[in-house]
């Protein structure tokens, strides 16, 4: 009955070699079932890497089930990256279902040197959650392989638009005059500087000109420079969110700022406690707040604009806008640059809306710092490569990103939803915050003593990777959890909630 | 007898619309005439852009000529950029003759607003050799039009390849992991570094382990980042040659690193000078210097090993690699990284290769600064661009990036052939350096009070790029001029050449 694997490769093919039996199927699971079992195929060789999913008409008819249950199998599969539609070429199997990330690339022998003896007690996913986090924390916890990695700060890769963004590459190619291949304006190509003006007036309702967008390397690019030209004005100390990024401050810090930490509550940064801190400049992330997902309240905003706006040198506002597309349930709220462009440098980028990757994004600043930014793009790397610009330009003007970014928005409310009922289910006592928006979720363990670094530590020893939050924080908080779920599929989060209820009886 | 441009367009067609009369051609010079004519008849519209030219055994034909001159005709236009040849789609009118540079991007409102109104006293064009030369130099002098920018430093950017760069990228993007589009190690594609590390033991003779290499955005985040680095160690001073980079120059000053000059003989840098400076490291560029193109001689290199093992703290060396692969009349020299990696920081970029656009380099520095310059490429950009990084990588391993060298080397060397010809036509009392290899020349004129940068702004004023040699020294030296050649058609060459003879006598 079952025919040789062999001859269904490559091969539209219907569905006997997979001795699929709906008499197997839950009841009212069907499509879940199916997904599943297809799943399996392509994990144990039956569907190879290559080969062509049977049409859907043709399986319905021969499992004897409504097309619609096979379109909603294939469409959980694509969207869990296994398999691709292909137009004419059919659904082909793109990937294995992953049963663990590939192995990582080893750091260097002089950062091996520093460590134990790979998964002793010195090994990286020993060390990651064992002392204080230092500025390698990040890198090492990336090396180390886990089956879901539910780090915050990442869309669904998956989704990457390969096709269109080589369909923009050849335009590119086929128009940029020679002379664009040579070194350019250090501020970035005028076709991407423009495309971002109208799309940041688009999606941001901010009025910029052209000119006045510096095109980075991404966001840490624009603090990395920010730090440079506020320290030359006198500005030494910037504060920021608590709880708030880790990553951010350990970039500030780099780079010799200080970052007194001022708290949040459900309006959003004290406004009090900013101006209590005496620092000049503020690190905000005023839509959707990393990790907590606090939207800056409307009261605050006014108070943080008289703040800014003070006699004397008046305050800056360094906006990083870094998921402000990404909302679910209302409308995203103005960009702060939008309202007061004089005192407010506004950071965003692609690394959301496309990929981290790309490593291109935008800096808008208030004019009298404008020329220094630039001195200092010049003199870091001499301007952001030029295709890649000149490709999301394409991608922002042609539509595209939009349509990228809508379907982003459906698949990664699937998963924000898929992830917030595991929780209610598996971790009842967790409290969750920040769903309106963004990639990720933050979860509190209120009222208890938990150690949430044990927390994570246990988590990555069963395959799990997440953040503790008191990376995130300055000072004592309640322990909790930053979860991402963007880049990850509906089926691995509940696995990965599941396993994170069971390490959280383990751990006190 | 003509037939309209409309019927041409588009379609392989005889040459009677072009109204060709052999008969005026001058004796021996006949592919020199037919592609003058066919650059008119681009020029004028009678060949539009996108139209193809006739086939070449046609075109010999109608106009009783050897075949031999028809295709020579179309090869220099090829290689002038005009046309392009589409293989079976013909030969491909691709670009009108460059009768100025396309209109520059201006600066900025903040900045425009430093200058008095454009083409008067104060105008970019004035402005660039008035002073000395500041920050903003090089990009002024690129925001000024001219017909013939002879701008050292940029290959022959009509010769990207641009299929191969697309073939390569869609490979890429058909092969790639959706991790890969994250988040990835700072320190570069793994595939990138395998690749860079081949590439540098095949044309290089360096041995370097992948881990060595650190992947950058061209040369100048090379000295960024080791100005970054060094100063931690200790380090505040990086002796430069003289004559010498003023904008390697410049670069290291803005990072508050200090450049003494040691001067140049004719076997290179002199050691002794270095060792006098009490300089604890040296940028160099041993393969050709530049602007001097002077090669490191072997007595020299030992000497400078001898400086770099001195007890103590040692030497160290910054070799900037910059177009050691350009060589034209002997094999290139050995990297002075291939003979002492734990003194040299080897920093090379694709920028002369491929095109400065692409901000893709390398630096191998030795294991005591590896991590540092790690870290300090994760806070200043978290990384290079991903996808560029790994269609370079394809086309250094396919064997496109070794062919494209081939290439340009020979293009290349009949464009530098030209410039010398014609400087020994026109300017005899100039004295060529340097002209084994790299792309550009320097020339000199030896016992004249000539003011070089008097003698650059009055050739700008007619149209040609070039740069006084005054820029590029710190002490006082003989006047001169850095040409670059390899961006530059041979025409184009000829003409600047003779426009520079025509202000020289003007220029006191």
């Amino acid at each position: 009955m079952t025919r040789a694997t062999g001859a269904v490769a490559g091969a539209a093919s219907g569905s006997d070699f997979l001795q699929l039996n709906v008499g197997d199927a839950p009841a009212g699971g069907l499509a879940d079932w199916l997904s599943q079992q297809l799943r399996l195929a392509i994990a144990d060789g039956r569907l190879p890497l290559g080969s062509r999913l049977p049409p859907s008409r043709v399986l319905a008819t021969e499992l004897q089930v409504s097309r619609g249950v096979v379109t909603e199998a294939y469409r959980c599969l694509t969207e869990d990256g296994h398999v691709a539609g292909r137009g004419r070429g059919g659904t082909v199997v793109v990937a294995m279902p992953v049963t663990a990330e590939p192995a990582p690339t080893g750091r260097p022998p002089a950062a091996a040197g520093r460590d134990a003896p790979a998964g002793g007690r010195g090994s990286a996913a020993d060390r990651v959650f064992r002392d204080e986090p230092d500025t390698q924390v990040f890198a090492t916890l990336r090396s180390v392989p886990a089956q879901v990695d539910l780090t915050p700060g990442v869309p669904d890769l998956a989704a990457f638009p390969r096709a269109a963004w080589l369909r923009a590459e050849r335009a590119v190619l086929g128009e940029l005059s020679a002379s664009a291949l040579g070194y350019g304006d250090e501020r970035g190509a005028p076709g991407l500087r423009q495309a971002v003006a109208s799309w940041l007036a688009r999606t941001r309702g901010i009025r910029a000109h052209p000119d006045e967008v510096l095109i980075v390397a991404g966001v840490s690019q624009s603090l990395a420079l920010l730090a440079r030209v506020l320290q030359a004005d006198g500005i030494a100390e910037v504060a920021v969110e608590e709880p708030g990024s880790l990553g951010a401050r350990q970039q500030l810090a780099a780079w010799g700022v200080r970052t007194p930490p001022v708290r949040l509550d459900e309006e959003g940064v004290r406004v009090d406690e900013l101006r209590a801190s005496g620092a000049r400049a503020v690190l905000l992330t005023p839509a959707h707040a990393f990790p907590s997902g606090v939207v800056l309240g409307g009261e605050r905003r006014r108070e943080l604009m008289d703040w800014a706006c003070q006699p004397g040198p008046g305050g800056l506002v360094i906006e990083d806008d870094y998921d402000a597309e990404h909302r679910y349930d209302r409308p995203p709220v103005p960009a702060l640059r939008s309202m007061m462009p004089e005192r407010v440098c506004y950071a965003g980028s692609v690394s959301k809306l496309l990929a981290p990757a790309l490593r291109v994004g935008w800096l808008l600043a208030p004019p009298r710092y404008r020329e220094e930014l630039a001195a200092a793009k010049r003199v870091s790397d001499h301007g952001t490569a030029v295709l890649p610009q000149l490709v999301v330009a394409r991608l922002m003007e042609s539509g595209t990103l939009e349509r990228q970014l809508r379907m982003l928005r459906r698949r990664h409310r699937r998963r924000r939803d898929a992830m917030i009922e595991a929780i209610a289910a598996h971790l009842p006592d967790a409290r969750v915050h920040g769903a309106a928006a963004g990639l990720h979720l933050m979860i509190t363990f209120d009222g208890t003593a938990l150690d949430d670094t044990a927390l994570a530590a246990a988590a990555l020893a069963r395959g799990v990777k997440a953040q503790p939050l008191s990376w995130h924080t300055q000072r004592p908080g309640p322990p909790g959890l930053v979860l991402g779920y963007a880049a990850t599929t509906p089926t691995a989060i509940r696995e990965a909630v599941a396993t994170l209820a069971e390490v959280r009886h383990d751990v006190v």
